[in-house]
Parts: structure tokens; C-alpha cells; sequence
């Protein structure tokens, strides 16, 4: 099975986790972009579901779609969120932030009642930090003041995309930091948001009730 | 002594902090306004003072005085930081941001080997939340929800300037949060900084290594 097969069968997998009808987090990224789209097949068929869109790609996605969304200030009252991942260690702690869009992701999933992640099982690991650094979204001002406290705490990377810095959909702009095998995510993501300038770090502790893996032999499911 | 005298009195104080040579950090409001009027004062005599702005107004203030600043992005070697508060506790921790900008000077603050606070005695309080709601900066989107959060902290009232919602320099909001008093200005720092959506929270403790504190019979001088 393919990357992008794997991708699809979670994306699948995960419309059994939809309430009948309800609010619905609408992921970012690869993942969650086909999931949006099997949204946008049960929305035209009749079901009765409005979404809460996590970046500007997914509400552009969605509105495309035909999927109804509830306005951006909230508060929403969210049944589930689906989302993807880029690293899932083994108690369902995540990294989240590959393609720029953990803040929003964030404030989401803490306000969803339960978080769907779906990840096809290359994303798995033993520990977070193996295979991805840990985006960070700051604040333009003292960049390279925030850099220079980041790197205390791993090797930081300033985004690009197109040989200029990436922006984030509030304007802000991303490292990605290295800081190896992580022993203590909680620890880490305390460290990182008590860095005036920080905005927003993409580890999410504890914030994933379930998880669907697309192996070849099909979907597994993690649950805390 | 009037209110303005005091700040006047010690905005002049804090000159005596300054070194002979180097980078100082430039506050914002309406004392910090005064003690950037001083710094012109010695640029203008010669001295060798370069800048770091901590606000769009100091900035402006600070070229109109033809003091040279360092570029935005950092990083910084900072000799002192001389900033105003809105309080200041028996610990000498700090609310600001009544003026809207204290992410960014919590940037210069903790980038600084020395910060100095310049304030008439109005400002004292035994318990920081005494006088002044904590400000919070949080990104736009998802705002309700975020106050929603915010509302188990304390009461979070949406700061408005002319009837719009009124934005940072960053182009965020502000939500001034009416906490009581504060038992432990540590944990609900660390608290506010935990919810998704935060940018940062007004509370600087064990920031401040002296206050200058302008009172009827002079400068008195609180140090850590």
C-alpha cells in the first residue's frame, strides 16, 4: 500500500468517529485534506454537519465544498476534531506543525470534546523527536533574540518556503527545533511556551483520545 | 507633587542607571515616554547610547530624539531595560501592559542583564491584582473561545479603543483579566500561558532588579 493509500484509508476510517450530526474540526494537512473531502461527499448527501476549519487551506477546502462553518471568534461546541499528525509517540503524544498550522490546530482541539488524529504508520514512533523537530510559531519582533533562547533547548531552523521566511496564517513565522529524542514532552512544551516571543509550540500532550494508524494489513486503533 | 512631577522625577532617577556606553532598553507609556526624553537629551551631549524600542511609540519617539536603535530582529545585548508598570507587588512583581505592548517588552526585558522600573508611588500594591486586571495578548483567531478559557482565570474583558476592538502592534487583542488578587503570580503566569491562543500574559515576576519609585519626599530606590 502506497503512502497516499494509507492516507486515504484513515481519512476513511475516520468518518465512522463523526457524530450523526454536530459540529466537526476540520484538520490541516495531507491527511485531514482527504478526510475533508469524504466530509464534503456526507454533507451533499444530507448529513447535517457544520465544521470548524483549522487553517485557511482547509476553510478554502471546505467552502469548495460545500460544507457549512461555524464563524472563527467561537466559541464552538466541538464534538470531535479529526486531524493529522507528524510524529505519534506511544502514549498518543503528537507533534503537529509540518505544515505551519498548530496554533489554530490547537486552539481546536482544546476546545473539541474528543480528537480523532490520522496518521498512516510511518509517523509512528517510540519517542517524539526521532523522526521530526518541533515547530515553534513566534512573533516577528526579536527573532533572532527568541532563536538565540530557543537554542538552549535544541537546534532551531528558521521556516522558509520559496527562499523567504514562511509566514504563518497570523502573519508570524516558524522554527522548527531540533532538540532530539524528547524524554519529557509536557517538560519541553512548558519550556517552550514560557520563551516570550513564543507563541505557540506544535507538541500536543495528551490531547489525542484516539488514533487511527493505516497499516497494510488495514486500520489500527490506539486509544489512551 | 503631582502625578507627572513624580514621573518626572523618576524618569531623571533612572538616568543614573544607565551605563556610560551600550545598549539600553527603551519602555513604553507615559513614564517610560519621559525617561526616553532624557536619553535624547544625553545623545544629543554625546553619549554613546544605542536603543532597542519596545513599542511602535517608543520607537517613533526614540528617531524623533535622533537616538540610534538596533534592528528589530535581535539578538540583543542588552546593558538595562528602564520600563514603567501598572503595578508592582511587595516581591516586585509586575502587571504591565496597560499600554498594549507588553509581549514585546517582555522580549527586551528577558533579553536585558538589568531591568529597571520607573513609577510614582500610585503604583505600589501588597498583591499584585489590587489595582490592575492582568492584560493578555491572544491571537485572533478563535477569540471567544479563548475568552471562554481565560473565563476560569478570572473575568476577561475585551479591550477597545474607540469602539473597535483594539489591536497590538502585532495586530492581536487584548484581554484585560480581572483576577482578584493574585496568591501567586507564577502559577497563574504559567497558567494563562497554557491556554492555546495566548501570546502572552502581563505578568513579569522576578523580572524587576530595582524600582525607582518617585514619591513627595524623593526617589525611593526597592531592590531584590
Amino acid at each position: 500500500m502506497s503512502p497516499d493509500e494509507a492516507k486515504l484509508l484513515a481519512a476513511r476510517a475516520a468518518i465512522d468517529e463523526l457524530p450523526v450530526s454536530g459540529v466537526v474540526g476540520l484538520g490541516s494537512g495531507s491527511t485531514a485534506k482527504l478526510f475533508i473531502d469524504e466530509v464534503g461527499k456526507l454533507v451533499k448527501a444530507g448529513r447535517d454537519l457544520v465544521g470548524v476549519p483549522t487553517s485557511e487551506g482547509s476553510r478554502a477546502q471546505a467552502v469548495a465544498l460545500g460544507i457549512a462553518l461555524l464563524p472563527d471568534d467561537g466559541p464552538w461546541d466541538i464534538a470531535v476534531t479529526i486531524d493529522g499528525a507528524d510524529e505519534v509517540d506511544e502514549d498518543l503524544n503528537l507533534i503537529k506543525g509540518g505544515g505551519g498550522a498548530h496554533t489554530r490546530e490547537k486552539i481546536v482541539n482544546y476546545a473539541s470534546r474528543r480528537n480523532v488524529i490520522i496518521v498512516d504508520g510511518s509517523k509512528l514512533s517510540r519517542r517524539l523527536g526521532q523522526k521530526w523537530p518541533v515547530p515553534v510559531e513566534v512573533v516577528v519582533f526579536g527573532r533572532e533574540q527568541t532563536r538565540k533562547r530557543l537554542g538552549e533547548l535544541g537546534r532551531p531552523v528558521l521556516r522558509e518556503r520559496g527562499g523567504a521566511p514562511f509566514r504563518t496564517d497570523a502573519g508570524n513565522l516558524i522554527y522548527d527545533v531540533h532538540a532530539g529524542i524528547i524524554a519529557d514532552p509536557a517538560a519541553l512544551d512548558r519550556a517552550l511556551r514560557a520563551i516570550p516571543g513564543v507563541v505557540e509550540a506544535g507538541l500536543f500532550v495528551g490531547r489525542a483520545d484516539l488514533v487511527l494508524v493505516a497499516e497494510a494489513s488495514g486500520v489500527r486503533r490506539l486509544s489512551r
